[in-house]
């Protein structure tokens, strides 16, 4: 890939036209003109825009997609990668992670999100769905790297109506933060944590707030067993019911999760047009049992997306490794190799992610918002190319993206993205900080 | 990572000194005296060897690790990476893959192995298991791509008697061919195909013939349950017993795949010694539905390892993939998150897996066979760096790997490869040109 002056194809309104790069269709050009939308797209169309770009790189050798959208995971978590793996679920959580969560500040939860926007840009995303704490930091970190997100704050009551009226208050006041940015980048999102963390007041708030403010919801849902065997035993009825009956279930919300829905739950999802993202690589690692009801999810009619999770229980946030794991999982564990076939996952990845986040419609057509990415082919994984979808799931990793585009913004040309040692160095010092913190007796 | 002339630092008899590397104990330098082993390894050891050393890498910013060792792949069928996905086992073979293989020749298999050695030097693999046809092919182009291979040629009589002296003939010539060449980085083993393709006597001849040789044997086990159930039916034995009748079950016996095993096999296969590999990409992919016993069979002893089977089914080479995807898939299947923690994933494939090859004990020890890589940990992946093992195991792909080492003899250094555009275009043509004979009228 060559450009006339990469080092100045980096910021904001640039005209760029990509030549001769493979859209799964065959060899096409993409004119983005200084604008965040991709201006036009076709065979040979570099003729009209020659003139009017100021950069040309050369898409030989390239597959161009849309960039992808991780549509459930913790950013900042990304400080916690490695911190404590192969445990028991309670365990993991009440010994290891809960304890540094504790010493969290504003200042990691920065750092954290910018690690996690780093890793993502290098792994093709542009868009994810994010819940954590101190998110004004996260709205900030998101804001300098030049990605895409829908943020919120895990609301948890835990039942106690004091603390529920100060998840409201916070949840309120990010919603007011978010738009006082005013950054077609960076959303806001209702985030009641879950079922079994915020009580039904709670959930009803979430979701009032929610139509209120026409915003979505991000909630995860039915993980673990366990979480939906309580649910029945407190509420005389699973979750999905619940939520639904809090006013939760629309095509505003994202449940995270959805291992042990059962198949009224996948029809009322489907009815409802809830988004629900499979986090299989989570799943596996924490030993959850089930897989997603992807085929019953799909034919009732949800859009079912994907997402990585935390980095403390992945330990990436590369999309194209979960992409090849819940093609992989959804085979494996409902005993039959034709469930989620490559192309579907590709579609899990994109236009579902795309739709999902409300982040336009996850391809590559005109007036799309100009997010792409370059993989190239010039690598084992791509060699032989029979079908390039096939390739992308099943042998590529994140790490054969040359160049990610968001928002008409290049962010990654030919590997090189600007500032990354500073951002590896500073999120190690924070991590390493945090840990300092946590094992202080205070 | 820096040397004085990196372009000469490629080929035989360079003495290499790399300084400051962390191989998980903390910095150490390793000297590789121009020899085909690591001379010393330590803390500080620099001053003794600065002298000697033509070339010193800078291995600060790298973790080092023994080469890995991929036990179990058909390494060819990179060709038909991609070329058919997501189908139903029988449909797929009979359709797809034994259509586009009857059209194999030798060239192709030359040009696939060198594809799948290239994609195994870029993710950090110094040795695989081999079991395919034309395999003095498959042996030139291990000989030229410079790593270790155990070659067999896959046997197969399905009981007749005129093919099963075939096939005898067939495995006599690829091990008198090997020893021929005289290369310590290429062994030979017997290759009966599976307890399901192979006639009691076939087997039989294998196990005499391993024995007599002091050869390896290499054989599919117990992937599927309709093996299992069928072998029932026709030998009133289970395979791992059938294969133990046959005098095929010793310390010198790879077994791949393993799924169906049952406490009784794990207790037979730990008792006799032998090496089981573990394949879980290519077993969720083809939907074996229930995974390798792995914590039955260490309990009794086996050697278990780590492979990726052949491109059509997984569709990459990578061991690092491979790892997570076991750790993962072991504790999903028996739903317990502390099975396979991060260490034991990493010994499958380096320990364990040069054990089952005899090719050294996969350690970074003086003494050992110099096979080792360094991968970088300044990728947000290895950011922070609480854990090396959970890093590499959980959120490393093979792209983290910058050099590749075997046999004393540098094969990629700083992520090149010399040599890398040829084979890819000349194993895309063969591919190409496999794929149209096979669709040509005959």
């Amino acid at each position: 890939m060559t450009t006339q002056e990469s080092a100045d194809i980096f910021g904001n309104n640039k005209s760029i036209l990509i030549t001769n790069v493979n859209d799964g269709t065959g060899p096409v050009d993409i004119f983005i003109d200084a604008e965040e939308t991709i201006s036009d797209i076709g065979c040979e169309i570099r003729k009209r825009h020659r003139g009017e770009a100021e950069f040309i790189v050369d898409g030989a050798g390239a597959l161009a997609l849309p960039g992808l959208s991780n549509t459930h995971t913790h950013a900042a978590m990304s400080l916690l990668r490695g911190y404590a793996d192969d445990m028991i679920l309670q365990d993991w959580l009440a010994q290891k992670i809960w304890p540094l969560e504790a010493h969290l500040t504003a200042d990691d939860v920065y750092w954290g999100t910018r690690l996690a926007c780093l890793e993502m840009i290098r792994t093709g995303t542009t868009a994810f769905n994010d819940m954590y704490f101190f998110m004004e930091s996260a709205a900030k970190a998101v804001d300098e790297a030049g990605i895409r997100a829908l943020l919120c704050y895990g609301f948890i009551d835990l039942g106690d109506a004091e603390k529920r009226e100060r998840e409201c208050r916070a949840t309120e006041a990010l919603v007011a933060h978010i738009r006082g940015l005013k950054n077609s980048r960076i959303h806001a999102a209702a985030g009641p944590h879950a079922p079994y963390t915020v009580s039904p007041e709670g959930l009803k708030w979430c979701g009032e707030f929610s139509r209120e403010q026409d915003i979505p919801v991000h909630i995860h849902l039915s993980e673990t067993e366990k979480e939906v065997n309580d649910c029945v035993a407190r509420h005389k009825k699973r979750p999905a019911a619940l939520l639904d009956e809090c006013g939760l279930l629309s095509p505003r919300t994202i449940a995270a999760h959805g291992c042990w829905l059962d198949d009224a739950e996948c029809a009322l999802l489907g009815k409802r047009g809830v988004s629900v993202s499979h986090n299989p690589a989570s799943n596996m690692k924490l030993a959850t049992h089930r897989a997603l009801p992807y085929r019953e999810l799909v034919a009732a009619g949800a859009n079912v997306c994907l997402g990585t999770d935390g980095c403390a229980s992945n330990n990436n946030l590369d999309l194209f490794e979960e992409m090849k794991i819940a093609a992989l999982l959804q085979k494996f564990f409902w005993n039959d190799p034709t469930v989620l076939a490559a192309p579907e996952a590709l579609g899990m990845a994109t236009a579902n992610g795309a739709k999902a986040l409300g982040f336009g419609d996850g391809a590559l057509v005109a007036g799309a918002p100009a997010d792409l990415i370059l993989v190239t082919t010039r690598t084992p994984a791509n060699t032989p190319l029979h079908n390039a979808a096939s390739n992308l799931v099943y042998a590529c990793s994140g790490s054969a993206v040359e160049t990610t585009i968001c928002n008409g913004r290049v962010l990654m040309f030919d590997r090189e993205i600007p500032g990354e040692e500073k951002v590896l160095a500073e999120a190690a010092g924070a991590a390493a900080r945090l840990v300092r913190r946590a094992q202080t007796p205070s």
